[in-house]
């Protein structure tokens, strides 16, 4: 009994602060982990920013409503869901990946949430658990699925480790170069045929 | 972050079992547990049955394929997937399951196999592991998730006792009287107002 666990942002939708930046042209927005590696001061900087533009969740969801999923990204999921079970583990929030999870049939999503007050201002946000994606990982383990875990980035890694199989899926040349031990996908193809040869095993 | 844990059978889609022995006229399908206490022995009746009829998993997808899920379920398992997250918990095969599941848009199922030889015919069955819908709701709790769990019989009470809130739906009597200490509820309207309030709380 067989479960795909995949990262959400990079293999099915794109990132979605850098193109919420890009849409509304709030250029402080770009900055991610790489700039402020603290990740609380980070969102903490971002949900200022958003306050200072006055921009509640209606709006932001609205921008990020305009954003597609990747080419060919329903298909795939389409094709694990018809012979696999799926789950999404991602790092960002339900109430800005729910515009794209719609256009996605609303796959099984597991993340974290914000704080929403009245007047549909984000107020905080909250981290469902740390290193959620290997938990999730070890949890279906627990529950006899066979699991093969696919992501693009250094916070996927450990989800990946947990896995029986993990499988890097467009990642940046450090990712490659520090976990050798991950076959490395670059199309939906690829990453079909992993997953295949993973739970034909 | 909020989760929906369901049976399928009786919740989303009829019994598969009473309703192929109803479509292919094999009398001797239509025994359950209530016939025969032994699952095991239940099982291994009903694979000799089909064996018997010359029935393979194509022909037996083919029948399923004629079932609809019940009425308004495709709008309930949309209406829970565009507020909440949800998870499918079933005892069930997903080789049987399937037909009724891509009607439903493809929910993430946590359910059985069957083993199936190169003519197709199935040869036996596996378990995931045993009282797993109550395992699962253990989980996804260790996992930091509000749960509410909907079932409508006997196998689905330790669930419902796992989870946060459990809530029966459309149970047979008995059901209700020994475990008086879950909500009942009848149409997908009161179970809607059942989650919501379990989450509101």
């Amino acid at each position: 009994m067989q479960i795909v666990c995949l990262d959400l942002e990079g293999v099915l939708i794109p990132e979605i602060w850098i193109n919420f930046a890009e849409l509304t042209g709030i250029d402080a927005l770009r900055a991610t982990t790489r700039d402020v590696p603290d990740y609380d001061e980070l969102m903490r900087r971002r949900l200022a920013i958003l306050d200072e533009h006055d921009l509640g969740l209606d709006d932001i969801q609205q921008v990020i409503g305009k954003l597609r999923p990747l080419e060919g990204a329903g298909d795939f999921v389409e094709w694990i869901r018809s012979r696999y079970q799926l789950v999404i583990l991602s790092d960002t929030f339900y109430e800005f990946a729910r515009p794209l999870m719609r256009q996605l049939g609303w796959p099984t999503l597991f993340c974290h949430r914000l704080e929403v007050d009245g007047r549909k201002r984000i107020t905080d946000y909250h981290l469902r658990m740390k290193d959620h994606k290997r938990a999730a990982v070890e949890a279906l383990r627990g529950l006899n699925f066979q699991t093969v875990a696919a992501g693009d980035s250094y916070n996927d890694t450990s989800m990946l480790g947990a896995a029986h199989t993990g499988v890097l899926f467009c990642p940046p040349r450090n990712v490659i170069d520090e976990f050798p031990q991950f076959q490395v996908t670059r199309n939906y193809a690829e990453l079909q045929q992993a997953i295949e040869q993973a739970f034909r095993g």
